[in-house]
């Protein structure tokens, strides 16, 4: 006997179920599991992956017994619809639809109203009682099945459908507007016209017997499997060729045969809000694809959904109040098999409801957190499920500021939109434009709501960036400098928004003709990456009311207290720590506020900007001779004390990273002109020595050059310096009894006999500190693993650290050698085009630098098997980031105080994944 | 019984030996194995290694037996000699000095003359007849001792040997310049103010108890191990703590007894010409430490060594001619030996010849040659043991120019060194200063001899810098622009003069008060780094004359036969293939003579700026669209055609590894606004357009930017235009009857997708081109493996590339994140505070980007096991890093055309090594 290659569905039974997806695809498991509850499904037959993969082996063959048991299949339908394959007076039409194991839009090839020749559409003419109907499924059919059974595309990238071209001259003769307005006659010579142009460009005619067109159609979908569009798609989701496509052949149902039909797609929970009622639109007489074309505007399904504003909607409830209730029924046994919130599709054809698909429905991260907490509630699932069925993004989002969707919608059809860029910073945010960041200082002062605009920003603007509601860069991507600030500050932000020409002499911008002056208000949705200009109004998170600023309390918001139950939750499963990424005492205490359990890096060097400390900096940097630079450090030391102490207060007891100065010096000195004449006078030195100084520190890859350690190391007094600061810091805060827990970390380590000198210095100046303090403290030494040679060499390195940390965009940068600040030249082009599948300073390249952390983490610990092992990187609010992070058994992740509950629920997902 | 600890000397026998280097160390070994051989050595013994590393373990204990065999050994000592140790009426003296298995130098810590106190001291007296000897030798006992032994350094840095203080007080007092001026009774007292001193700073008085000094003295040594410098220097060459040094007790002898006493030095044949006669100084009546110090100028040791300008010279082989016979004797001895040309310490007590060291003497690279090819001959060594003989690196120091010693030493004595520089291109050159590449060509063309000094080179000096006979920078290292250049054109260059104050707009540059004006004579010796003022004849290599230019014949050159035997022999031993870096038909066929076997490098760029060339490339960059670019390139093919063509010509059927472009655009243009006036004018496009690209295209971090194959990528009719020219260039070359072998190299991949898509563009363009051409040749595709992620999944672009080649100054920059350009800022500090072993770009940080080329080469043949590998980057020339190579496994190494030889005999020692 052959193997069974056929899965029949309908006719309140099935061969398959839901858990076949291996073998029938994700579609023709699920159609019979839905036949299997006995829901109304057009019956139908789905022909297995394994078919598939003999088709490709062999190079287009089918195995023994195929051919047979997809006739009984036939036969099976046509007894089950009383109608027949073929059959000039009352045929049997199906669809062929491909159906992989998991969805790969774009690459589903799908033939409609297959069965149609010249004499079955005279029976569909007849038995439907309606000769336009027929012709226009038949035209429909010979244009689908030329375009993917026949392959003919359009030949040149210029060329329209070539089906399509014919549809508009018929209108155009005519004079019509609208593919409705034809008639059965215009329709029935399309066809004509249709299978001409077949034969002139296959040389063959259009096929008329029924039977070839099934084998053609289901050749089409296997052959599909093998395309390059195809083959890419699995290279870049690494999918695997094996597993092949399914063939789902149905029989067609109508909900275009008159005013008793319809057509419709629900979900069974609202998908925006999560509310716990069907959801969704539909039409009269009208097919599937009439839902979403857009020419005629859908009407809600349930009454609740109508619009009070729109008084002319008409809900399915009211028009067909039984098929309602059916729906309601349907979806209800939906979700209570599935437990989980569906995207159904269904069509009423003459009063009665068959489902086409149903599928696990997609959520704004609200729906996400209220639907997964209701089901949690109506014992649907426990809490594991549900934590699996929050996207961790979404977490961030919901800390927010937002404009309302009518606002937003208002903006655009008003025509307000500026320019898009990339979506840096969430949260909507409005003001008046600004374009220096003293301006944004000043106004903000002075109480105005301001919008810092740049071409890009530098650590001199970050003051401005504090003060602004938010930012607008024209060049830089999702991790460039205005990127990072804001995700860190959490403030709305837009970067790469290309099409803005920023004019700061003439202080304005302008997109084509149309121009914006500094003090005119924008507003902007960092969320969408969308600028506009007016004023619009953005609301708080009620989140962040009730977890961070304590102004509402959590009985006062729905929301909030699903959102803490979410995070309890996520705490019980996860392994990973999760640490914030702070350099101020408010960061530190909004991370703790979010769930942070201590701070994974603190950059010192972004206190050297703060008040005229930058003066001392330049100092330092201008002194001749180590004395000079010591002089100058004694000024920094008791302002880094303070810093440290307040972040110390702030952590009460929590481990608090430190990294000691990390950035060229070169970047604390001005570069222009006018700002050297300007130091230059505010310090008293000659012009020409400060810019000499400044041309003499210049250097042609800053990003490899005198940095991080290697400061350190040829000034050791600066790391000297900033050892007493963190220690004097730390005895003090411990005296006020407070519990103090600091780490100091020692950046851009290459070479064990680095961090051993580095090492050497904290040591010396921790005891020193202690004996004048009469006072010790317990702390740490370790180093950032931001080079390939450190994760190469982390063996020897650990013989002189207490913990790693990854500083996975410096690691990413070098073991790509990628410029995060250059790549903005090619790498959208590099995604565009799949060389990459993603931006690898969003989410970690595991196939290359991945296996840097493994080995870095593994090297580490074979010397040292109690390391600690993190990550700093922006990585570590990145769930894919953070599952790896998991996966290679590192200690905490640590990321911006806004990503901390992101980075909570990843670590559970993680957790609860690896459990599977 | 006891074990052994102590080994005997002296008297025609001797109870260790040459081999026994692990116990004795190399002092000890050699002294037993000279006195075996009957040769006049002083009797002694040495203490074993294996005591130090007991004496370490415990803390300063010594193993059972010691004492009594030490005393034993004096006992023997006291036979041998005839004298008594702590004899006041004739007194044995003897020295202590270390001596581990490898030498250390500034370790070794020696004391002399131990055995004298206030009573021995006039036994010796009046055994020597010569009072005054006696307390000179006292002094500088009590002197040593008390810095060795007891510790006595300078208090502070700035103090000097407290010793020396009081003799040049006491010089003062006598109103004498000389120690030699001072009589018997001034030392007395200076030896009693020494022991004041010692008393004083050690609260002890100076131990007069022989036995109590000797013992002191071994401890003093051992300690010495474990002392902070030695420990650091064992950390730096790798030398286990385990090892320990031996201590050698020996006799003393004395050269300065009178007119019948003499020390001196002697090879066995000449170091500097490798001539097969002895060669040494001598000095009557002197202690060894006088020969080295200066004050008396010491005589030849043979008449053939004297100078016939110098009549009052009075060699050894006159003044004692039995003496020198004896030595004659000895040397040849020891040469028969050893089997290798020795460096002799002597002394002559009394007409009696002693020998105090002997080991392999170090030699100039001619003269390595020259001994190495006459011992083959002699049949002392065999052709295997004489490669070994040869440093590598001479190979390329003798295809230089060079200055005689006669006018380099009287240049320095006239005050004509300029300033110091690294030694970054060897040989000699002489010319006029020039400070603009321009310059340079018009003078040049003029038939004029330029030196070229910039502060840096760019790419656009590369012109310049080949008109000019040398090349001089203030700024940059081994590895800077200037310094590749140079070597790749054995153009005599030193970089990083930083004494050099160069001031191009008023044409000069000054050193301190010195001012070298525009058109002056300089001469710069690149093989010493060293800058002159004034002109100096360089004459030429006879190597290059016979091998590379022709211009003698090898019967009329010893040294070039003598050459060519060395790499005749080298290409029999080795096994890794050698090729070049070389982007002329002039420096291939450089190349091929001295040996190249394919090209691994030709870097197409360096193309783009000869001629009016450079104009089409700009135009290219200029354009604003595909269509412009491809006029541009257009223009540019024919150009790189016959490129192409002249080099496959030269290579006649030698692999020739051509890289696709790898700079970034904006290399190619000119970034101050003179420039950009200038180029705009040329272009004619407006100025700010122009300045506009120059800023759109410039990058904070050029070296991690858009370059290598990422401008293919975005541009791939940059890529097309270039195989083009190469497939074109191939088949037009074969066409001409030569073999042509070309492998087209794409670089800077990191991800096997941007290597799978330029080589489905360059096999595209091969097959259009075969087509028109009627003709196909063999090519290959492979990539520059220069990223640590190509490396990391060199097993999945292993799938698309036929050869891997390592460009390790990439891979060393961003493996180490540390930029070539800017490295100059701290590097240096790395190096002398011992951070780093070696310049990283010198030398191939095997522990780091070693792991990276073994994984990458693993992982790319587990892929593909007959994938070819080699490297190309600086490295390629470095004897250790071919060493690291071999071991590899790698295919080949490419290297400067200069440096094939070197590659050549560093590739057949490593093999050699690869045996044992």
């Amino acid at each position: 006997m052959a193997e069974k290659w056929v899965y029949l569905f309908g006719g309140g039974t099935a061969e398959g179920s839901a858990e076949m997806r291996d073998l029938l695809g994700g579609k023709g498991a699920n159609l019979a599991e839905m036949a299997r509850l006995g829901l109304p499904v057009p019956p139908g037959m789905t022909i297995t992956t394994e078919v598939c993969a003999y088709f490709s082996r062999t190079g287009g063959k089918y195995p023994d017994g195929l051919e047979e048991q997809v006739a009984a299949g036939m036969a099976r339908l046509e007894e089950l619809m009383g109608k027949k394959f073929g059959d000039p007076e009352n045929p049997l039409l199906v669809s062929v639809r491909s159906g992989a194991r998991v969805s790969m839009p774009g690459m589903m090839d799908t033939v409609l109203n297959l069965g149609l020749n010249d004499q079955t559409v005279e029976g569909l003419a007849k038995v439907s009682g309606d000769r336009r109907f027929a012709f226009d499924a038949y035209r429909r059919f010979v244009a689908m099945y030329g375009d993917v059974v026949l392959g003919m595309k359009p030949l040149t990238k210029t060329e329209r459908d070539p089906f399509e071209v014919l549809l508009e001259k018929k209108k155009e003769e005519r004079q019509v507007a609208d593919d409705t307005e034809l008639s059965a006659e215009d329709l029935a010579d399309l066809v004509k016209q249709f299978k001409a142009l077949v034969l002139e460009r296959t040389g063959k005619p259009f096929p008329e017997d029924p039977q070839e067109q099934l084998w053609g159609a289901i050749a089409a979908v296997f052959r599909s499997w093998d395309n390059p569009r195809a083959i890419e798609y699995r290279r870049m989701y690494h999918i695997p060729s094996e597993w092949g496509t399914a063939v789902n052949v149905q029989c067609m149902v109508f909900g275009n045969l008159g005013e008793d039909c319809a057509t419709g797609v629900a979900f069974t929970r609202n998908p925006a809000t999560g509310e716990p009622h069907i959801f969704g639109e539909y039409l009269v007489n009208a097919q599937g694809e009439d839902v979403v074309a857009g020419i005629r505007t859908p009407q809600p399904i349930s009454v609740a959904q109508k619009d009070p504003a729109k008084p002319e909607q008409k809900a399915l409830e009211e028009v067909m109040p039984e098929l309602y209730r059916e729906l309601l029924d349907v979806a209800h046994k939906l979700e209570q098999h599935y437990r989980d919130m569906q995207d159904l599709e269904f069509t009423i054809e003459r009063k009665k409801l068959f489902l086409l698909q149903t599928r696990n429905g997609k959520r704004t991260g609200l729906a996400a957190i209220r639907i997964a907490t209701d089901m949690v509630d109506e014992k649907l699932i426990d809490e594991k499920t549900a934590i699996t069925r929050i996207e961790a993004d979404a977490m961030e989002h919901l800390l927010a500021p937002i404009f309302s969707p009518d606002e937003l919608r208002r903006a655009e059809s008003e025509g307000k939109l500026l320019a898009t860029g990339l979506p840096a910073g969430p949260g909507a945010a409005t003001g008046k434009v600004v374009f220096h960041a003293d301006d944004a200082k000043r106004l903000a002062a002075e109480g105005e709501d301001v919008i810092l605009v740049r071409v890009e920003t530098s650590p001199e603007d970050v003051g401005g960036m504090e003060a602004a509601r938010g930012i607008v860069t024209a060049r830089g991507g999702m991790t460039s400098h205005a990127a990072l600030v804001a995700r860190q500050r959490g403030k709305p932000c837009v970067v790469g928004a290309g099409a803005l020409v920023i004019d700061y002499e003439a202080g304005e911008m302008r997109v084509g003709d149309r121009v914006v002056k500094a003090g005119e208000w924008i507003s902007l949705d960092g969320t969408t990456g969308k600028v506009y200009v007016g004023r619009m109004e953005p609301y708080p998170s009620e989140v962040v009311e009730v977890l961070v600023r304590g102004t509402k309390k959590p009985e006062d918001s729905d929301i909030a207290r699903r959102y803490i139950r979410v995070l309890e939750w996520a705490d019980r499963f996860r392994r990973l720590g999760v640490r914030t990424n702070a350099d101020t005492p408010e960061q530190s205490a909004e991370a703790v506020a979010l769930g942070a359990e201590g701070i994974g890096l603190t950059r010192t060097e972004h206190m050297f900007f703060g008040g005229n400390r930058i003066t001392s900096v330049r100092k330092m940097i201008l002194a001749d001779d180590e004395a000079g630079r010591k002089e100058a450090l004694a000024e920094l030391l008791p302002m880094q004390r303070e810093d440290f102490a307040g972040i110390f207060r702030a952590m009460n007891g929590r481990p608090v990273t430190i990294r000691t100065l990390d950035p060229p010096l070169h970047e604390f000195l001005p570069h222009d002109e006018e700002g050297i004449a300007k130091l230059a006078a505010e310090l008293g030195v000659p012009e020409e020595k400060l810019a000499a100084k400044v041309e003499q520190l210049a250097e042609a890859n800053p990003m490899l050059g005198h940095r991080g350690c290697r400061l350190g190391l040829v000034y050791p007094e600066i790391t000297a310096m900033q050892a007493r600061a963190i220690f004097e810091a730390a005895c003090d805060v411990a005296a006020e009894g407070v519990p103090v827990k600091p780490e100091v970390m020692i950046p851009l380590v290459a070479h064990r006999e680095e961090l051993a000198r580095q090492r050497k210095i904290v040591e010396e100046v921790a005891g020193q500190v202690f004996a004048e303090k009469g006072r010790k403290v317990d702390y740490l030494v370790g180093t950032m693993i931001e080079l390939p040679r450190a994760a190469l060499t982390a063996d020897r390195i650990a013989e002189v650290a207490d913990f790693f940390s990854f500083g996975t965009n410096d690691l990413t940068q070098t073991t790509l050698g990628l410029s995060r600040d250059d790549a903005g030249k090619f790498l959208p082009f590099y995604i565009e085009s799949g060389i990459l599948d993603a931006d690898p300073f969003q989410t970690l390249d595991i196939d290359g630098v991945g296996q840097l952390l493994r080995m870095g983490t593994e090297k580490g610990r074979q010397t040292r098997p109690d390391l600690k092992v993190g990550i700093c990187g922006e990585h570590g609010g990145d769930p894919r980031s953070i599952a790896f992070a998991h996966e290679v058994g590192l200690d905490y992740v640590s990321c911006s105080p806004r990503r901390v509950p992101v980075a909570r629920v990843a670590a559970a997902q993680a957790a609860l994944a690896d459990q599977k």
